[in-house]
């Protein structure tokens, strides 16, 4: 059994971003030589979220209007009088999808649906630099 | 320190199914011998997911409600216009719930409350079949 | 590689209390001497969750807000009618959010960001005695 840490690290483009990382933490897989366990992602910071959905156009705009519904942006959040940098709705989408996600895998692969793709989800208002933490526990 | 990967197969029913999964994972770590460690859960696809609550008929309701309210299945959504199957409140619903969970045990047993049951949400507008994927890193 | 299983226990306020244990799982991350792996966190119970966010006064007045948006307490519930105790909103947020979380570690330290902390989410409408259970996988 081995312990990998490795990291992703990637430029966003603010005002809900939404990168498709599949291909990315396939690879680190592939590159451990591992064949069986868990893949855990992190990503670093509280205005970002990692979750799985299709990747596909359609759904891609589906998302955005979700959370403009659920946490519009325009809206005044008490987080904005704090900092005045006007990303309340921000924070508050990443809080309630999550930073973290784990993936198992078998055989060298990981074990996602056909349609279920790897995505960060940038919700800040404007261009980040992001690391993503990629562990893989496994033989 | 062992890892070992099964897997459970179910049919759902589809239409908000949530199915207490609680038994059928607490069997497999009973046959696994191992005591103590980490049991993480992943459903497979894009549009169901892992939760927990107490799994009773009213707060079954209640969870139904919620998906309901928060996002409906009547409305139109842009991937439907891409697939043309009807489903893109599932798929957003599934995201949002998330498709994986980490339950820790102890002296052989899962360490969830009483009222803390272990529920495969299927958000499908259709019956599915469904894997689990139950992933075990222990001793 | 080891696996050490540990717990915190905190008396919390209900009536959303959001409770910053970054200090209390750094301690145990601290005092294990492992420099590299996954620390996992597990609320025991239905009615809290474990969450990130920058904890400041403004943002958890936001959080606060967005429950009460997204599930509000002062409505009737079906699971109120089965036991009577009035915390179907709980149920349902505790749901919502999740009770566990995955953080990775290397060089001893938690990757976490700077102004991303670890919230225990108190949802119950009462005062509760809490236990996370705070697992670690690394060497």
């Amino acid at each position: 059994m081995k312990i990998i840490t490795e990291e992703i690290r990637l430029a966003t483009k603010g005002n809900p971003d939404l990168v498709n990382i599949t291909d990315a933490v396939s690879k680190i897989l592939s590159s451990s030589k591992l064949t069986q366990g868990m893949m855990s992602l992190f990503v670093v910071g509280s205005t970002a979220a990692i979750t799985t959905f299709e990747y596909e156009p359609g759904l891609i705009e589906d998302i955005r209007d979700l959370f403009e519904k659920l946490i519009p942006q325009g809206r005044q959040y008490h987080h904005d009088e704090t900092w005045h940098d006007a990303n309340g709705f921000s924070h508050l989408r990443a809080s309630l999808q999550g930073p973290s996600l784990i993936i198992p895998f078998k055989d060298g692969k990981l074990l996602l649906g056909q349609w279920q793709q790897v995505v960060l989800a940038e919700f800040d208002n404007r261009q980040r630099k992001r690391q993503v933490i990629v562990q893989l526990i496994g033989e």
